[in-house]
């Protein structure tokens, strides 16, 4: 290839094909099987679409959906982190940061710290538009967990006041659906798929 | 749950779930596991985020993104169609409405209408972004071929012929990927991963 701008921007596109085989605690509808991060982030994505007219401050739609399909990629060589194993959760960002930093700079440098900056605005959830898709990478999984009868919550360790406090992320930037995650997380107590 | 608009939009985002589950004929790379179509339209979405600058007419970065990532849910109910059958294309698009008649409409019907009036853009190729959107359908697959020693172009009735008359689609929309297409498919003979 003559070209090393789009050599880098190939060899990147093949690497994170990975994330297909990054596989998460929660399990597809109707199956038996780990969802991975590649749907996940598919699945946020469509998500962010649909609900964008539930955000309390406007937000620009784009770079919401550029951060979403890219939030999970440091988790390649990462790996994905329990969000209730408290312990795993203590040298998370470190870890994962060290993953962008090989992974990212893959490419060209100007779309490397594009990827950087949106990661990193992501994780720090100051900004209307990463606000909505933390909200959403809440919001994917407790309806995934309600749909397979809690299978997630079934874990060591969960209790429904921690998927509660997890939830909560949603109140200020998705007011209405914080409602819909409360009523799920009630229901789910009731049908026994949450220990109270 | 009060809100009849929000209930629906939940109904149609658990039932698209089942994206994860329509399988392609092309494997994840390293592995003999197909790719499904949830993890094919992530892919090409950063794809499009990564490559846009090829794009030979500007091109409205979000509505590629929205066009990709709602592409395939036809195949919910039509399921996957393999390119080079050249029975299954020939009922291909009267499945495939039937099945977004079935599937889009679970939702609000502003965003049913604006949902099929993507797929139908996607599936016309007459602007801009559904050409560039086309381009990476073709693309994508054929650097996961590329990488798995060319796993679906081993099946039967596959040559080069028609894998590069297939990807001929690059020509206008990128042709700075054409090139590209044409070296990798050049080399895939070499190779022998691809009968000439
Ligand atoms: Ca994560």
């Amino acid at each position: 290839m003559q070209n090393k701008r789009l050599e880098d921007q190939v060899k990147f596109i093949v690497e994170i094909d990975r994330l297909k085989r990054i596989f998460r605690q929660n399990v597809v509808i109707g199956t038996t099987e780990q969802e991975n991060d590649a749907e996940h982030s598919w699945h946020m994505a469509v998500m962010a679409i649909l609900l964008s007219e539930y955000a309390s401050e406007e937000i620009n739609i784009l770079r919401v959906l550029k951060m979403i399909l890219i939030h999970d990629l440091v988790e390649i060589h990462a790996g994905d982190t329990f969000c209730y194993d408290e312990k795993g959760n203590i040298d998370k960002f470190e870890r994962e940061q060290k993953s962008a930093n090989q992974l990212f700079y893959l490419l060209p440098s100007d779309q490397a710290e594009e990827i950087m900056d949106l990661w990193h605005e992501f994780e720090a959830m100051h900004t209307p538009e990463s606000q909505f898709a933390a909200s959403l990478d809440r919001l994917q999984p407790l309806l995934l967990n309600y749909n397979t009868n809690g299978h997630t919550w079934k874990k060591p360790g969960v209790t429904s006041e921690k998927v509660l406090k997890r939830n909560s992320v949603l109140e200020n930037p998705v007011p209405q659906l914080w409602e819909l995650a409360k009523e799920i997380i009630e229901d789910s107590i009731n049908k026994g798929y949450l220990k109270k």
